[in-house]
């Protein structure tokens, strides 16, 4: 029979995974942490399982759980959603992305994305019968035509954007390049849409990951974006809990009905314990609040360590990667494209990266790869030994 | 913006739970056990997540558990899957509905389901922008008019299935009627779809719930079917933990490529100290062999009590679900509708069931509801005390 997603082979990370397992590579590849998650969120869990929370929640996840998540979007963000009609638990951040795709985009309409681009969005705007139109990040480069810095590419948004546009997807901190978008960034995006018909999803994953001591600029710090905005975020990342895939989407109560439609025939409900859990250990704020500083610690030990040699780091205001440049190392390889790169990288260095070309659609190379850094600093320094090598 | 599913509202399931709860009325109706699960499955979670098993599991599900999996098939069905090409874990057993259904389903195609059936077949099927095409169950009655049993419409099925025809899905044991197929079932079924194109999705999550020492008929056990078939299974309710949101999809290894297309985009991967903990317990078969006698003596001794009110039984050869015509009871409410007699029996009797009627498309009255006997002896005892009042 026909296939349904004709051009899309297995993700690259799970591809990447599978190599640096193989050849026994320190796997800076795909994200997730390689240190233990917190017991006291684990106690949670089983403390939850024990008293007997193991059948069906609530279709839109338990109450515990959405105020939990109404409270810290107030805290932070200032915006007010209300947990029964705007708030829905999701089976990570991809099921949040998925279903908010097929509940809004219909066959025909457009839904523009920006590249590099999280390798998820396609696949599910082509599901729903959507037509993608990616406009690419700005790169702009240094003396040594090596990349300096990504920036939004207003223009290029702003031809994009028509009558027939139902979604733009955005992510910030943004996967894979680490950039951050301003509040300068959302008023000018809320400009753009104002009298427009496209909706927002929000992809925020990384929310808890900005450093420097800059703030995250959610939607739901902008209340005219929030009001046409689907806010997707995930505790995998924050809570070291990549494999327990709870997520959240947050909505007006409007996109919300529509959203949890297609919610209840794809997951229907999503795993009550790891709920429970993650309710009460949300309830402490230190536990997101203190991720910036752990997390820069690691970016900062990284890229010293990275520094001394010829790779060249772009900078990484957000999320726990650091992307770098490798056109200057002294090495004939340095010729490679980005995917023959990381497989060099991976088989023969023993460091996975991801290559940022596979967030492209149409072949873009600009010689620069991801690495995550969300790893014990003894994993860290033994991968920084092998690049020093180079 | 318009809606993907216009005629869908919230799932009978959480309205009825919901007027249960607001009335404090018995929950019969929600297919969910009210007793805890076994303390060694919780206990095999706990572990795997004290030994860090936390992070993203491979994106088709941990080979432990796809390769218990294999094994529990080959036993009882006799049918050889490749754990590694073949089974794919999902976020339950809805999630592996929608996800072959948006694999396998082209704008246009038709797809064939059988009435009564399980709420999530039809909105699936508009996502994907396939045309559902509904045949009913054959209803007998006996010589006062009331449900005597259910028929597969082998006509019907016969007329349905046509080139256009992507896929039929089956439900054996039947939700809501109890039905299950036989072996003949499945011969006759193997002769209808010979020398077509179409796929069969069968929902098989009530495999272990089959009584009086009959023997489920999965796909698995006619290698005709199972070529063309994707069976989708769950540990939610053979394990008594409906919240935790497991299930698994065996498919040929062409239809399991596609469908992993799809899966990796929608959910990406399934709770990874789940997925090890149902890979420990599932090794001691007799979780599962003792079933049918566990439920078997919950289902004779709710049919014993119904049996001395004027409810009518139908039988119920599978699942945790007893059937009954109400039809003939002695009281100006037998003359309601489903859905209202439900609500009255809920708010007025505290007795809460589904009404069959949610599961047709178009308006059809059979004068039947629903009962879950999947409840403490004290709860059925109590419920079936209310009912005999009437
Ligand atoms: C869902 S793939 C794994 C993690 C991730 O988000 C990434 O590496 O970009
Ligand atoms: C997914 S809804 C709840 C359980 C169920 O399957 C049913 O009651 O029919």
């Amino acid at each position: 029979f026909p296939s349904r997603l004709p051009n899309v082979g297995t993700t690259v990370f799970t591809v990447m995974s599978a190599l640096a397992a193989e050849h026994e590579a320190i796997n800076l590849g795909q994200g997730f942490p390689d240190f233990p998650c917190d017991r006291k969120l684990i106690a949670s869990v089983n403390e939850a399982m024990l008293a007997d929370r193991n059948q069906y929640p609530p279709m839109i996840g338990v109450a515990e759980l959405r105020n939990g998540i109404c409270q810290k979007i107030q805290n932070l963000y200032g915006q007010h959603y209300d947990p029964d009609s705007e708030i829905t638990i999701t089976g990570g951040g991809t099921q949040g992305v998925l279903t908010t795709i097929l509940a809004c985009v219909s066959p025909g309409d457009e839904v523009v994305i920006i590249e590099p681009a999280f390798d998820c969005y396609r696949p599910a705007i082509e599901l729903a019968g959507g037509k993608t139109i990616a406009v690419s990040l700005q790169v702009t480069r240094d003396e040594n035509g090596q990349v300096a810095s990504y920036e939004i590419p207003w223009d290029a948004l702003a031809k994009a954007i028509n009558p027939k546009t139902r979604l733009l997807i955005i992510n910030s901190p943004h996967n894979p390049t680490g950039m951050v978008w301003q509040k300068t960034d959302l008023d000018r995006l809320a400009q753009l849409v104002k009298n427009t018909s496209t909706l927002i999803l929000s992809d925020e994953v990384y929310e808890h990951m900005v450093y420097d001591g800059a703030a995250h600029y959610s939607v739901a710090s902008h209340p005219e974006l929030a009001a046409r905005s689907f806010l997707i975020s995930s505790f995998g990342k924050t809570y070291h809990v990549t494999g327990w895939k709870v997520g959240y989407v947050a909505a007006p109560s409007a996109l919300s009905k529509e959203f949890r439609k297609v919610h209840q025939f794809n997951v229907f409900t999503v795993n009550t314990p790891m709920q429970y859990g993650l309710a009460s250990y949300l309830a402490d704020a230190s536990h997101y609040l203190n991720l910036p500083a752990f997390y820069q610690a690691k970016r900062d030990f990284f890229g010293a360590g990275l520094a001394k040699t010829r790779f060249k780091l772009l900078p990484t205001p957000g999320t726990y990667f650091q992307c770098a440049d490798y056109s200057a190392l002294n090495i004939p390889e340095a010729q490679l494209n980005e995917a023959d790169f990381c497989k060099w990288l991976t088989t023969k260095v023993g460091v996975a990266a991801i290559p940022v070309s596979a967030f492209y659609d149409q072949p873009t190379e600009s010689g620069v790869i991801r690495f995550c850094f969300a790893k014990q600093e003894q994993t860290l320094a033994t991968a920084l030994q092998r690049l020093q090598s180079l």
